[in-house]
């Protein structure tokens, strides 16, 4: 963070004069080679991974049907995937402490699970915002029908731009807007064949519940997502410790819920394990894997990107079941798709990027005792 | 033109060396504002003009209806409005040859019309193509469904700028290129609706003469455009006398196209004024007003502006019907329409912009005697 020219080092809390810019662009050149392409490297990763977790997601709820039906409690499927994470966070976790060399801040070590715990406290708020989710996502079937939620899922990519813009305070360019109205447009064109036939005009109930429901919809998992880019980013704990905790409130606010509808619903919510089988493992543990993946996009990459991935997934998955199932491809789908490729080339071409430095990316700053500081530009 | 650094004046033939990068700029800056702003009300009127009179024909050809059918020749439409064209262009001659000044070459001098002639011979060319283009579309509703010709004549705008590309030496940066795209795609989703339900679909035929058929289908409408423009810009005459020779070669090539049918399918076909009324009268002047504007935009603007503006016209005319007929706006024209005029915003922003100079726009420069010249960009 910078402030009057001072900067305070997010990891330990020391102050240093700001650099003039053309130290910083001088440091951040030396470094910036070797960061971008091991970022880039991961950030390849990061989406290649996600597409094929988000592609499979089809298939394993297909399979975790039985007579085409959910056997076991939704919420259960929540609150499992939060465990999952959990377990996994805690394996790493082992793994990273073994691996440390001689000197190092010991990652298991209580006085550092302390410090992290009270620096990480911020990442309960992505983990009750999640949880809100969960819940709602139930409810607003009860106003709209399912096409319409998925169209009003797409405004999801606008309101986390915004949400950016303040929270993150990254600036867009014009062209990065319009690139990112085109990817919410682009995903619409994709959805209009799911509707219904006839049902393409615009047809929202006009109740003001219903318009407070999508706002708050639409913004509660936007803000989630951004609010924890910004708690991954904003400390340099590892990203280990950082998981346990997000995953651990998570499990605490999901755990709540269950407790919630058992006093309220009568006790046979509270059979967690009813109605899984195999296949709902596997699924659990994809879901379980796709968060374990978003939380490394937010901490290395951005929620922006985790976004074009998913839809990428999708068109992947549109032309594959395309190419081996002999579906059909509809013309808004192509154009559709079309749009979104656009939509992507724009947003990460270098012509669209804002001039400047790049907020949102860390800097890695050494300083005059050569202590190593990880800069967050704000 | 340039060559080796010598340039030869359109108007005059006179050779003169290339100025140096500087004094062009320098020339180029002297006149710049005076031009630019002049030349933007010119493209302002112009944009409004076509979409009042794109806006105008539905109307007009609802009224030039009886009965939910036409009662005259289609080909005698498109040879009458050639007439009305002659008749505009050499109403317009005729007040501007009043206008001149003392000292100026008369307009209507029988040297300045002979040299006019053979300088524009090149109008031949755009008119023949137009001609063909009328009978083309009747042959292509043999072949598509009216939905289908409309969705294959979308791809015009691409082809527009590919010729544009390698007839006018246009360069387009990257996002202007996706502008394009996107505004073949806008236009596609406006039109999504009007396709009948469930015909959403790829379905085009897929013999080999039906591509052959869209090719030149979209190819020859393009190059006239396109050939217009270079026809109209290439030469330094008075857009009077250019006018009267397009319109004339253009009613020249529809009066043996007349003459050709008569020929082949019986003297019916030659009773050019059978079945015409008021309302068809007007249809044809709104047609002939259309293709006036088109020539002051191949001369002063370009024809992706005329198609930019062609389809806000038609975009206004779906707000105007959903505003006072009550119609209801779709979804898909909302996506359009979003997508059109993002389209619009980035093919015109500044940002999207080649840089260097400007092919295509014309150069005023002045030589040692003071003589000005007006230079193409190529």
């Amino acid at each position: 963070m910078q402030r009057n020219g001072v900067m305070e080092c997010t990891a330990c809390r020391s102050r240093l004069v700001a650099p003039s810019p053309r130290s910083v662009s001088r440091a951040y050149d030396k470094h910036h080679n070797k960061i971008t392409s091991k970022f880039r490297a991961l950030k390849f990763l990061l989406v290649v991974g996600d597409c094929m977790l988000v592609g499979l997601q089809p298939i394993l709820v297909f399979m975790s049907k039985v007579d085409g039906k959910f056997q076991f409690s939704p919420i259960s499927v929540n609150f499992l995937t939060e465990v999952a994470k959990v377990i996994f966070a805690i394996v790493m976790l082992i793994i990273q402490s073994r691996k440390q060399k001689v000197g190092e801040k010991p990652l298991l070590a209580r006085s550092t699970l302390i410090q992290a715990a009270r620096n990480n406290v911020l990442l309960a708020v992505p983990a009750l915002l999640y949880a809100i989710n969960n819940y709602l996502k139930f409810i607003m079937q009860l106003y709209f029908n399912p096409s319409t939620v998925k169209m009003l899922s797409n405004l999801k990519v606008l309101v986390i731009a915004v949400l950016l813009k303040f929270i993150m305070r990254r600036r867009f360019s014009v062209i990065q807007w319009e690139a990112l109205a085109l990817l919410l447009i682009g995903i619409s064109i994709n959805q209009l064949r799911t509707a219904p036939a006839g049902d393409t005009a615009f047809g929202l109930p006009i109740t003001a519940i219903a318009y407070i429901y999508t706002l708050i919809f639409v913004t509660v998992p936007s803000l989630a997502s951004v609010y924890n880019e910004y708690a991954m980013k904003s400390q340099d704990t590892s990203i280990y410790l950082q998981n346990l905790f997000l995953y651990g409130y998570g499990a605490i606010f999901n755990f709540l819920g269950i407790l919630g509808t058992a006093l309220f619903q009568g006790p046979e919510n509270f059979n967690i394990l009813q109605g899984h089988s195999r296949a709902t493992m596997f699924l659990i543990c994809n879901n379980a894997a796709q968060g374990i993946l978003s939380s490394f996009f937010f901490k290395y990459a951005d929620t922006i990107l985790k976004k074009y991935s998913s839809t990428v997934a999708t068109i992947f998955t549109g032309l594959a079941s395309a190419a081996f199932l002999g579906h059909t491809l509809t013309i808004n789908f192509l154009l559709g798709i079309s749009v979104v490729f656009i939509s992507m080339h724009q947003f990460f071409s270098p012509i669209a990027k804002v001039k400047g430095d790049k907020p949102g990316e860390l800097l890695e700053l050494q300083d005059t005792q050569n202590h190593r500081h990880l800069i967050l530009l704000l």
